[in-house]
């Protein structure tokens, strides 16, 4: 039998709605470069779920992609970005920011999270130093929703971040990597009009929400970044079948298919969660989305690592562990039970 | 009725044993980033057709991607890569080779070639040059096969371009783009082994050739190139769902239909060129592969406008235009007789 | 005894009145970075001698830095920069353009200098090119002036291009590394407050033009480029004691010696010119500002280098090349005189 | 009366006997790009004196240009380069190392200084992270000697540094903008061909010791960088006239002047230490070279401010600030004396 696996949260394919529009479709012929029907059927449908009628929506493949491109294009050559330490640019890019010339000013952060006053302050900072000429001046803020540790920012928060972005002129970009499991979860308050509202660029995302791949980005105020379509092609991020990312974006647009599909993963997280407390385990940090880490000795690390496949998150001290599992759209609840019957065992074995 | 097109050789999706293997596998979970086991049969198999058992193969998206990625990859910072002015990396990439702070050293080219002597010239009187310490010195060739004009390099050719690149310290690479459509070529005399033995880096093209996306790139001697998987995350080149990728790439090398692919494409070409001729058209020039280039008047090109699609390929003179019309793999030899058919009747009415 | 030398117009030092304000000012204290008094000084002068008052005036130290930070500075991501195919950034810069991202659009040459209809074409044909969005918009235009040939573009071409500039939304940027020569030169109808007026940006040379080193980058519409200074800092072309860069031109600004210090250097020129057609040489072409260019037979060549250096320009056929002889604001005119006297008794030796 | 100024180390011009030498040969003709006599005796002369025959030398302007040059060098496109926070390229270059396409991965510094245990760790962490290869790797170390808080490593702290670059396959870098008070630091057991032994790359400052401007690239083992000419040309960092660079750096390393020109800074900076704490203020910390770090009440520092020139450093609390005064090779022992006798004379006010 399998292990069951919580590796990540791209394990599968995607949603079979999708599947089948791709094989329906498989063998019409369609202008490439996202110039095609189904591409302009995805940007209405995500314009209109953004109350955002103007909205320019453009379809790239993948996330640090993505936001090589847009914080490349938002940026002039003498800013950088303002990102948390945590940040998936900041680590887990392989430097795809620095390449495109710019640095990442990383900012302590609290699980994931920036906070608006320290934000300000490294703004305040800045601008007062007699040497700032000397230094790279912050352009832009770089967040994610949720954030890498699973974490939401508050419409308050948000909110209050966009006024410091006003206030020292700053662009605000979201990367919304995960962002059905934040539009899913019950703890969220932030909906997509409001990031379209708050931010100059944000993206919904595809490949970890149901989508084989493709990112969706959008530029509330299209003429904030006019020849986008060309920075794209230079990042070497234009697909040529970019239908392939309009049907899939399409799909996940009608019918809310998008407010929805992140559902099983938050119940599925649920289980998990309720499973490893009820046995005894520590949740490492609350986190309200698709994302579950827990507190593992080394030894109870090793054992489960037979039966279930997870994540090394961080280590927490010489004895223990910090270990995550991740859910998805296409997690099974009967998986996340069956983690939890294991966990049952060990409890009452524990016992 | 729906308009004849011949607009491009990617307006398709995949070929039906791909699109079947997905769905097959679409549920399955399996490792990102090309880890997992379609990938790594894809990979052997690749191997195994180039006869070259050590070779490095990595998976990329698309075209523009891969060549910026191996080009950076392969230059030391001060080097440039020749290429033919008409060259993909030349004129359609929307300067992503200088993105990655790369100069293409642009020689004239005969139908989309590059000369082994201009190639030598050029590099001999560089370093001749008292001022070569100040100019960029050329590091690598860039190929395409077939050319942007359907053109093919002889084995004879592509040994004489192998020859100057070695006695000019450079590495060769082709971009293999329409790659199917060359093997598939009864004038052609340039096998994949022949490829991986002369060539530092190729690619063998699947965006055109009857996948959804993606190009392989072939590295026959894995040591020239280490941490090549970084250089290709930090391009934002490197696809989460890899397997996509491989699992496209392992049945097309499956019962050789990579080396069968191509040909429905040349059976659509030959029909077309025929038909043209037939109906007292010209060639612009030969173009054995998937790709035909006709000459006609303005008038003619508008009038075939209406019934078919095709591109702009360039002014003749001012009466006269070259257009550009492609087969794929997925082109019904009905349509090519459907467009035989229409220049017949024109033929007639001209009579 | 030495040879005669007129290899480059970069040999000597500087003007005898730079020498001593650099001895008088030496241990002075002063900020560093451009903020002392000198700096602020020559600014003036050169907003003055421009009449130009608003101007943002920069110091930095030589050709291919100001020329990089330059147009790094004007340009988008997306954007190119057209120049002569002989021009200094498309050839002698080593790729610095391009390490900073932007392709060369380089266009043919006339004797060094572009022409307005050509540049006109060129865009064009790239606003009408159905793919322009996958090509590298010309964002500038770079010339020089004088160009590399020595020739000088007149008021109503450099009107012409600013033309084509302002038709298609492209930044004019004048290279003066030999300005002072076209300021000098009898032929010349473009003056300081005519580049001011036309130019987007351009620079007056110092370097090879009386200074240590030294380029005035003048900005007339100090708007245009926010944060230059930093820009300058990041290309790390930011001269710690910019006072040195400020004593320098505010001499060379000082009683108009900017506007008279080339004129040593266009009477040797016209000696040499004169000396060669008399003793019967052919000039390669009209040249009418510090450099020569002689078409010697290879033993002439081979003979003349014995008693002069001199540098090779290019192979004009089996039998001939093109030599170039550079005089400066330094040559004596005994020195040119000399050389005529060697040719003189050469032409003699010949009858 | 003028102000008292300890505002920087490169307020003044030259030592005078660089100054001589510039008089000197100011007209005399010589090649350029630092092909003429000075510069070869120069290079001599700091190959003799680093103990290091074989070591090729390179004269570049500026720090900032000669830390991006040397760093774009020495990295491949996917390495990143280990400083300290406060190191002059994490802070104070103005992202020059990113747009060189490189990240600056920055550690906690203790007074100015990288810990050996520290970088060890933090390249163990890389090398056993599981996500390593989507990570920026570290390709080299880069310290300042002195640093910016003007401490020093010693020859036992260098060597374990040495032993983990080793280890790592990491490059050592030292950047030596102040190394002449270094060298003349009783404290100081590092000697030139210490730097030579255990560097991959230092360089020798001028602008801050005694020169108008420059610093000497010293490379002991040559084919590590081949090219290296035209990485510099590229970077816009070759001076035309490298004979001035040349010249320098000879006066420099005649007689022994380079070792003994940081002597009166460090005894200017002694006899404001001691008339600092005499005088009751605090050093914020222990600095044994030419600059002085004082702790002053807010009110204080506004005082002195009025009569003395000097630069803020950071916060220290609400209450009070540190302040950085700087000596150079210039300042005349009777200025170090007349703020003692400022400081002696409040002290007695204070009383």
């Amino acid at each position: 039998m399998n292990k069951l696996s919580f590796a990540s949260d791209y394990q599968e394919g995607a949603h079979s709605a999708i599947i089948e529009r791709l094989c329906e479709t498989n063998l019409q012929k369609s202008a490439g470069y996202g110039l095609d029907e189904n591409t302009a059927d995805a940007r209405e449908k995500i314009r209109a779920a953004c109350s955002c009628p103007d909205a320019a929506v453009h379809f790239l493949v993948g996330g640090t992609q993505t936001n090589a491109t847009v914080i490349d294009a938002l940026l002039r050559s003498y800013q950088g970005v303002i990102a948390a330490e945590s940040g998936h640019i900041s680590v887990h890019e392989a430097g795809a920011i620095e390449y495109g010339g710019h640095k990442v000013l990383s900012l302590p952060h609290k699980l994931g999270k920036l906070d608006a006053a320290e934000i300000r302050e490294y703004c305040e900072t800045y601008w007062h130093d007699g040497n700032r000429e000397h230094m790279v001046m912050p352009g832009m803020v770089y967040l994610s929703q949720p954030t890498e540790y699973g974490t939401l920012y508050s419409l308050a928060e948000l909110t209050a971040i966009r006024a410091v972005c006003d206030d020292y002129h700053m662009a605000l970009y979201v990367d919304g990597a995960r962002l059905a499991y934040a539009l899913a979860c019950e703890e969220n308050d932030v909906t997509l009009p409001d990031l379209a509202r708050l931010c100059d660029v944000f993206y919904i995302g595809g490949t970890k929400c149901g989508a084989l791949f493709g990112e969706a980005v959008v530029i509330p105020d299209p003429t904030l970044l006019p020849h986008f379509f060309t920075i794209v092609k230079q990042h070497g991020a234009l697909l040529a079948k970019g239908r392939l990312l309009g049907l899939q974006f399409d799909t996940l647009f009608t019918d809310g298919l998008y407010m929805e599909i992140g559902k099983p993963a938050l119940r599925a997280a649920d289980t998990l969660r309720f499973a490893f407390q009820k046995a005894g385990y520590r949740l490492a940090f609350d986190s309200p989305t698709n994302q579950v880490f827990v507190v593992l000795t080394n030894d109870e690390m090793e054992r489960l690592s037979e039966s279930v496949e997870f994540s090394f998150w961080e280590k927490y001290d010489e004895a223990h562990t910090v270990v995550r599992l991740a859910a998805s759209w296409a997690t099974r609840l009967e998986d996340a039970e069956r983690l939890a019957g294991i966990l049952g065992e060990k409890e009452t074995m524990n016992q």
